[in-house]
């Protein structure tokens, strides 16, 4: 009952601050973030004081080593905080841009303005510094935001969603405009999730956390679900080009959505690159798990399932399969692929062109590494995530997946005949 | 039984038509559409004869004169259907288009694609027009669509689809891409709402229809619900201006969602034109319903309650409410309203800016009638609705609104560090 009051009283004043929020002006809001990257300095020892109460809690819990990495803070941290802020603080503010103004024949103009979505809900897990760098995004881009972080992070967010919102208010901006929920109880994110006064949950997180988001949501969900990555080497590749390209896109990192899951293999091609890829592979500790015929080039190789092709490994396993031509690449990609991103290693213009069109994911490229699929790599300044939804937002989600646009119509005294 | 083995034949076919559909040329498209526009004109007897067997079904049910109105097609109205195919035609293919491909740092360079979001479900009522003209919007916008039809329209609605089916498989395309749901049964309907194959449904009709839609269905939703629209007369407009536009947007057509339904009037200049108006609405039988302050200039209205606020009468019904400036009427809009249209009449140019920025509607215009929130008007050719919700697409939805983008990038071999 005190929960549901807490929860309500949270949503109206959300939704009471997003058409102040909206109305900002950009140095207004940019203001405000500085101040409270200003704050994470001059308060550095009192968060570090209240982080150690959580990440000695979480030893205490037993937490892996993973997680009591993911949750603890230190002074190069904090300082990547406030870099982030500053970054954020540079991007030109989206909201109010008015685009195609064009004149109709009837005389009035009309075109369209960018303009904010209005109350956000981030729900997350133990990274404190999303409370920052999330917050940060959500009201430079003029919308109200609830945040709701993992119970682990509990001391941690707290004092940094309380300095926010005292840099926000300093800067004349309404409270509403940023708050934390204060309650760990899951029942609140429930009450939350039910909302019609929310116009979009971004859960940020295991997939755990985003099925769940999924199950009770009443409102729109901006989620990132699996990268199963592709990565299809062309008989008209550049060999090396394309050894290297697949060995980064597997192995410079194991754990992250955009790595290569499984490499399929032109056969024309195969005698010239499996044999070397499989020595590398083997050298970086990868296990293969290969198709019949590719087996014949890696004989040691475990032969890949039919479920290979449908998993996201996010380890150092890779699912190679040997096929005959781009056609059946593409096929293979659309099947059993996420949608998230994929890419061809060719020199052959035709085939890079159908590539590009053909395969339905968020990314598409022509030689270049999976790897790239990144808010910062293609230019759009911090992400709030990447989108494997085909509508609103796809692919790496920056400042612009925030916002909505309406239209705008100037007349002169037009009516309709 | 039968049925769901039926529905689920219908959504493999759609899912597999999907990506042919998605890679067809655009002369491919533009020619399926003109060949089903031509076979109107061929085959018009045979449709006249099936439209007829649905008016002498409905006249025996006892439909409504508007509805049967709504179902008679005639040669002037096959002619339209005609006219509006050659427009679709006439439309700019947006399948495919790369916009801002731009180089990056890493020496990758990254746009985005226009592609067709998937299968597509229409909902829709009497109009056998639909068939046709939603049809051919999202056969040229790339994707498959599987349209179910209102079972009083069952034999127009089942020849126009199979006219147009044989003129897409004519075109090599193939006849997944536009199927209709070759049952009346509301289970079939929930069947497909169900269905994680079919990418976003577009419910057409009326409120109920809507409803039932958004209540059963596992994908996005593209919905038009209320249209509770505001004109706002500031103290500083021209008054014959405001009294043009408010008895346009009232009393051109009533039964349409982008007519006015509230009145604004700021106090200063409400004795200038309220008893004006008064008189205008009263010649056009259009019954008024005033807060106190107001019906001191019309005494002989009805007051008004706080029902009347949100009311979208979709009749010669108006409320009328006196505020004192834009802040108020901005506050009012955006508190009672439906976020569909909304005008100001304004000649002060720092107003007129506030309410294009702060009234949270998917159309938002100064000096000009709410009756312009059209697809036509707009500039966009044939609309498939007008949108309410505030992702994906806001407003008036034509062709681009049955689209999504893709990132793509073009590599040289780039790898990332």
């Amino acid at each position: 009952m005190e929960l549901c009051v807490e929860i309500e009283t949270l949503i109206k004043k959300a939704k009471a601050a997003a058409p102040k929020t909206a109305a900002a002006p950009t140095a207004v809001k940019n203001n405000a973030i500085l101040a409270f990257a200003k704050a994470l300095g001059d308060k550095e020892k009192i968060i570090l004081a209240e982080n150690t109460k959580d990440v000695e809690a979480g030893k205490n819990k037993g937490l892996t080593d993973a997680l009591l990495d993911r949750l603890t803070l230190n002074p190069q941290r904090i300082a990547a905080m406030q870099k982030s802020l500053h970054e954020i603080v540079a991007l030109p503010d989206p909201i109010g841009q008015i685009d195609q103004l064009t004149p109709r024949p009837s005389g009035i103009i009309v075109g369209k303005m960018r303009v904010p979505i209005g109350v956000l809900l981030m729900i997350y897990e133990a990274r404190p510094n999303v409370t920052a760098d999330a917050g940060a995004l959500c009201l430079k881009s003029g919308n109200a935001v609830i945040l709701r972080g993992g119970r682990e992070a509990w001391h941690s967010n707290t004092i940094l969603a309380r300095l926010f919102q005292e840099a926000i208010i300093e800067n004349n901006l309404p409270e509403g405009a940023l708050q934390l929920v204060q309650t760990t109880d899951y029942a609140g994110v429930t009450a939350l999730l039910q909302s019609q006064a929310i116009d979009l949950v971004i859960p940020r997180g295991g997939k755990g956390l985003i099925e769940e988001v999924m199950k009770h949501a009443k409102m729109p969900v901006l989620k990132h679900l699996d990268g199963n990555c592709h990565v299809y080497i062309d008989d008209e590749a550049n060999a090396d080009m394309a050894v290297t390209i697949a060995i980064n896109a597997k192995t410079q990192r194991f754990g992250v959505c955009n790595a290569m899951e499984t490499l399929l293999v032109a056969e024309k091609i195969a005698p010239n690159v499996l044999p070397k890829l499989a020595a590398l592979f083997a050298e970086k500790e990868v296990e293969l798990r290969v198709d019949d015929q590719g087996r014949y080039f890696c004989p040691k190789a475990r032969a890949a399932t039919e479920e290979d092709w449908y998993t996201e490994y996010l380890a150092p396993v890779l699912a190679v399969k040997i096929v005959s031509n781009v056609d059946e690449a593409i096929t293979h990609i659309n099947r059993y692929g996420s949608k998230h991103t994929d890419a061809i290693v060719t020199e052959n213009y035709r085939k890079a062109l159908q590539f590009l069109r053909e395969v339905d994911s968020s990314s598409v490229m022509v030689n270049a590494s999976t790897r790239f699929a990144d808010g910062y790599e293609y230019g759009l300044g911090a992400e709030i995530g990447i989108s494997t939804d085909k509508l609103h937002a796809r692919g790496p989600v920056g400042l612009l997946g925030l916002t909505t646009e309406k239209y705008v119509v100037l007349g002169h005294g037009e009516i309709r005949r």
